[in-house]
């Protein structure tokens, strides 16, 4: 197994964003905007959003990280994201796609494919959205669910980081993170969270705001599906369903501590 | 009276929606996105919103059913309602229209006549936006929101459903579902309902869950308006407002079984 | 200190707002759009989204007042904000502009620069918004976030309030309120209202419903802003963060009497 964020990693980190406040340009989905920039400022980071082709790219330049989430697509914001990730890519900023309903959607499968030349530090989505993306026929999903377990993607998640230098992550029950070479598992969270919308965009975007204070996309990646699944875990044993759910999930994702993370967090 | 959904029928439909997660493209708001797709996953359907127009006919042929809302237009929004309606005609899905501030605005007013045209299985709407679909000139609304009772849209109800073979729903303190000959009331639900915005577009992503499991849109919008009320009412009276109404619903819709339908559900 | 509002001017003016229920033309972001319409609907307002070049100054001419708000721009939406604002000019609908980001990104600065030639009534922002419009170089905040405090803007808010003959809003840690005459400050509030997106935005909406039923801009802002920081204290000591925060908001505002402002609201 490779190295993991250890107790002292996942302390500073923390301490990091809410001291630092990065801001993260989550250009993201109509159903999941307020969603994600309420688990950003929870965590402590400073969102922003902003999909229009005038102003993309000058948030990408001056932004900690950006997160670009194909969720809700149209050819305005297809245009804003290709600024805005070329522009990131020119300036050295990390980026993180989000390829909501790849593979089951064409259109948005060709702008994936083209986003990805500049160069994201971080992949993050289901298996079937990964398996799709490593170019394998039999990954589309049903609209923006996997059919898929994690799993069968770990190979594909592999060869798609190789070949592109980047981490790739696949949720589901267990979290896959691979760099090509590393390979880790985060064995946290809770069924319930797939009967609520957005977790993996929040995924995604919590997964920016440790791109932003930490130089390898690697264990960015695995200290955010970290907090997702430790955090999941705590609001789901606090909650009587997908409502109260999200209530108490930002207020954990409020209180949590690196010390928390580190008692609680599983890898595999 | 007509027949009316037995405890039966409330419980196989419901778990049918659980077992096979029918897949509804959700075209609606800004406003509403997150609470309608999070409605859809509490009882059980997969939600997806695709609102660009090269996508939402490619999603409309493979959805379960199609949800479409007027609430926040847009000349690139309506080529895409237009395009998914007349792909959901053709491939035989059925859809829902949700004639949100029609007869209040010209612009979807008339987008809504043309719409009209791809034969909706249920037209869902306030009394206001139902009257003034039906061509009766006096059911200007003021915005969303009906200056009338929803027993004042009975007869534009009726005529609306003869003329296009269509089931017409009419929400308010009763909610009356029509298909012209056929005619029975859903009392159920609380006035709170009305102090939280996107009660109305739930009740038609509910009902476009319906539609994708059974056959009779007449009984599909029974079965809606019936869930809203209920889960309304034990949402209303386990919660302190309108913001903790919101959590509660969810909850509630998510732990709904089929005989806690048939127990309260009220038709009149 | 100038005339503030009296325990009766809090009475009156908050049932005024319950018994009209004014329509609200709340043009306003993808993030906060369902969050501020349930804040227009729990005090008593009803909200209309109306984001289109093809209706929005048909709404605003209806309109008991406009909000416009910056936060998720596009070239077709800022074609509607002009429109809809050219025509509450025209028709004497008073209208408030919140410059989110502005100052921050040069393509919405150049679009406020404009709107405000419209005559808004009200222009309510953070420190670093207010100084960027007043065309103070040093105001540029980070994102949507002022890295100034509210007090180094009060020059800048009185220059702006007596250029366009308009009241400012200055939000933070106390709000000041200005016509370029009188000031005020409102003292409450709470620190956690800003790791909770959208505030502000709420913010803007609730005095836009206080400018439908009061003639002098600069009480409705006060009275919005007494609303904001009452409602946000109550919320806040009865929450565990920033999830039951925003539930907790919601019911209070729905709650709040005239006589809870009365006695609560704290003026400077």
């Amino acid at each position: 197994m490779p190295n993991l964020p250890t107790r002292a990693d996942f302390i500073a980190a923390l301490d990091t964003i809410r001291a630092t406040a990065p801001l993260i340009h989550n250009m993201t989905n109509i159903v999941v905007a307020n969603v994600t920039a309420n688990a950003l400022l929870a965590i402590g980071a400073s969102p922003a959003m902003v999909e229009n082709t005038e102003e993309a790219a000058e948030i990408a330049a001056i932004a900690g990280a950006v997160v670009v989430n194909l969720g809700t697509m149209s050819p305005d914001w297809a245009a804003a994201m290709r600024l805005a990730t070329q522009r990131a890519q020119a300036e050295g900023r990390p980026w993180l796609l989000d390829p909501v309903a790849v593979g089951a959607l064409g259109y948005r499968t060709r702008l994936a494919a083209d986003l990805i030349e500049h160069g994201p530090a971080i992949i993050r989505g289901n298996a079937s959205e990964i398996v799709a993306l490593a170019g394998q026929a039999s990954g589309g999903g049903k609209g923006v669910d996997s059919i898929l377990g994690s799993e069968a993607a770990i190979e594909a998640a592999k060869s798609l980081a190789l070949r592109y230098g980047t981490v790739v992550v696949v949720s589901g029950a267990i979290d896959y993170v691979t760099d090509g070479v590393r390979l880790a598992g985060v064995a946290n969270g809770h069924p319930i969270m797939t009967r609520v919308t957005g977790m993996g965009c929040t995924a995604s975007a919590i997964c920016g705001a440790y791109l932003a204070v930490l130089d390898d996309p690697f264990m960015a990646a695995l200290h955010g599906m970290a907090v997702m699944g430790v955090v999941g875990e705590t609001a789901q044993s606090a909650s009587a369903g997908p409502g109260s759910f999200q209530v108490v999930f930002l207020d954990a994702l409020y209180a949590l501590t690196g010390e928390t993370l580190a008692r609680q967090a599983r890898f595999s």
